[in-house]
């Protein structure tokens, strides 16, 4: 059984409880969202971890990418990497590796994670078939090796896989005759296609569909239907490639769905602001509410170094109109492989994003820990505002830096601090102001 | 005349020509718009720089904050702040020093900086009553002392003072009625409450509005109302206290521009990203178009030391919903006294968040250097990136840090780059990849 076909049958599993527990959910409203595909929980039979939940009603997740290249492969480093990740709060990460020893990689990062693990299986294939010859490429994958990768995937125990199902001959037919500011700028997307055009066959991973939903089936691997032909480039969001392919991506949910295979949907990429809510509700139309995850969006092309502040904006109005799973960006997007620092920066931009997006969207009580720790700030109590942080470490180091740490006020203000001078001269304040940070427990009265 | 009273009677002053020419906007659309009190130029007569206009129809312009404080006071490390800002691509700086010799920092400051220069006036104040006496201060502060300082400010060449004046009794009466989970956290609005609440009489920058309107149309200092009720928590947003300031401040931005002073409207904060769009249109109705400039707004209040990032979610929704001038926040907010560092995180935030809502409110030419951005990475053109980057020595940096540089892709992919496949594979891509970087002029040919 899968989560899905369990919760069909109206079975709540064990990890439908730990979801339902950690949400502060009813365990039969979970299984009966997981029933509608509106809900998944990635995680392959062969795993033991604390399952999390992505989808309609629950908080948004984060998702770290991992992963060594062709020119920078050290497994010690992604384990750091990974640490990162987990440290900063992520909910999930991906090995995205290409280069090195892949299936070790892939194992030590599985037995190290105490989060969900997704890959992308064809840039085993990729990497698989450059070894092989010295002008290997992608281009010489058959479909046969294409699945073998898959299932010594599901075997080691991956709890999700993009596969990029939805880049159909037709879809490439579309980009190919159309002008596209940033082309394919998904790499698993750009391989299909290539591979399409060289042999102008349909993409195997769509044509033999059902060989993944077998796989997947059999280990209770989720599928992430991989968006092939997002937008790279703000001009491109929303253009008929990438509709179409959505369009195809929302046929094969409902196969899925109807093999008891979980399914989520991926998304973009690079989308203006004033785009984004549409973005997010036509991937709900279009997939019947299937879990969006999305990479970003960025919503402006010009931030290299900076590009988890643009998709902060995006994922956290992406996050508001419904998307249910951030894929983090760092800010060595575009510009190099990330390292430990990057990975903690992207997390944290993406956690920030999505915690906006779940106040906005009203996941129950989202906003608490703002009123926490709004009720610190005015109290002045620095160890509740610490324990409240999104990085306790950062903002306890940043306030160390700062001049005058005797003071309960901070080097910012000095004695002309806001809160001071309001809770001093504020009618009934004075009488609480002795009881420190008990106060913050009735503020205002 | 002023740059309103210049405008009302048809006149197009050097200032409006140059903005107009800045903007690619007509002359005339532009005094058309000053007229109506939807865009202001704050120039001080006694400066000379290039002036900048902020409001309906322009581009979101940026503000940071530098200044001293009581327990950090450094002429020299105020103007690196400056060089900081001024190189992150800033439009505006505001002085807020509270400490140290205040008429020399802030002439220092004005004489150094490329940019229109903000104050706000009753820092100042605080800071002379707290030197007169060991025991001193805000509550010590008489109206004609007041007066006296906005005058030296006006006389020094200040360009725009940040004004608390909608702190009225009544509304002061209404905080302290109601809870608050923040209280009072603007520091000039905190003052005047207290002074307020200490000598049960109306606020002087309210009851004598009209000195601040002569010194100001003497100067053309323009008013920025401030917000001295505006929420410090997501929770407080749209309380009553705030909404009752900004009925006050719309009162007052009539009468400051039917005596021919510019104005604009200052806003929150802390606001939940659903609620960003609301706070603006409100802004907009109950002050009839007048510039907002909002600081953030934060979208939570538990990210300190990536304040910057959380008011970049909200200062990109609200310059979408029409905000034209977002003070930046720097990461040190909420825990220190900023340095130059943070300075230029906190600018580039801001901008990447005014250029994301410029895109998505349609300023006309906002999307042309994404568009060129994008054509360069197609073309893998690396020093057409750079000169497209909103940070182009931070985007080489990392580039520069990364593994195989000798290649033209990056070391996240290396030879597995999706644009260096997509070209490769693409049909009629192969003829025009020689071109190297001319082929960006026409992707997808």
């Amino acid at each position: 059984m899968t989560q899905l076909t369990a919760a069909r049958q109206g079975t709540i599993t064990g990890e439908m409880e730990a979801v339902a527990a950690a949400e502060g959910r009813d365990p039969g409203w979970l299984a009966a969202e997981i029933a509608a595909g509106r809900v998944v929980i990635p995680y392959n039979r062969a795993r033991n971890f604390a399952p999390v939940g992505i989808g309609n009603g629950l908080t948004t997740k984060v998702n770290a990418n991992l992963g060594t290249s062709p020119l920078r492969s050290c497994l010690d480093e992604e384990l750091v990497k990974l640490k990162a990740a987990v440290d900063a709060g992520a909910d999930a990460v991906m090995d995205l590796s290409t280069g090195g020893d892949l299936e070790g990689i892939r194992r030590e990062i599985i037995a190290a994670s105490p989060l969900m693990v997704g890959t992308v299986p064809i840039y085993q294939v990729s990497a698989e078939c450059a070894e092989a010859r010295a002008d290997g490429n992608i281009l010489d994958m058959t479909p046969d090796q294409f699945f073998d990768v898959v299932e010594k995937h599901a075997v080691s125990g991956v709890d999700f896989i993009t596969v990029h199902c939805g880049v159909t001959r037709a879809v490439v037919d579309l980009v190919d005759a159309r002008p596209r500011v940033g082309g394919v700028v998904s790499r698993g997307g750009a391989m299909l296609a290539a591979w399409i055009r060289e042999h102008g066959e349909e993409n195997p991973l769509y044509a033999q569909f059902d060989r993944l939903l077998e796989i997947c089936l059999e280990h209770d691997m989720t599928l992430s239907l991989g968006d092939g032909l997002r937008p790279g480039a703000i001009h491109d969001a929303g253009d008929g490639p990438q509709v179409a392919e959505l369009v195809v991506l929302g046929e094969l949910a409902r196969r899925s769905r109807d093999a008891g295979v979980q399914v989520m949907i991926e998304g973009p990429g690079h989308v203006p602001l004033h785009k984004v809510a549409a973005q997010v509700q036509m991937e709900k139309d279009l997939c019947d509410g299937a879990p969006f995850y999305v990479l970003g969006p960025l919503t402006t092309d010009i931030s290299p170094g900076y590009d988890h502040i643009s998709s902060a904006i995006g994922g956290a109005v992406a996050a508001m109109a419904g998307a249910d799973f951030l894929c983090y960006v760092t800010p060595a997007e575009h510009l190099r492989l990330p390292d430990a620092s990057d990975v903690r920066e992207g997390v944290i931009g993406a956690r920030i994003a999505a915690h906006s997006g779940d106040i906005a969207k009203g996941i129950p009580g989202a906003d608490q820990r703002d009123l926490a720790m709004s009720k610190s700030r005015k109290a002045l109590d620095w160890e509740g505002m610490f324990a409240q942080a999104i990085d306790p470490v950062r903002a306890r180091q940043f306030r160390s830096e700062g001049d005058g740490l005797a003071h309960e006020v901070c080097s910012m203000c000095g004695r002309f601090c806001s809160i001071h001078l309001d809770n001093l001269t504020k009618p009934d304040s004075a009488a609480t102001e002795e009881t420190g940070t008990g106060k913050a427990g009735s503020p205002g009265s």
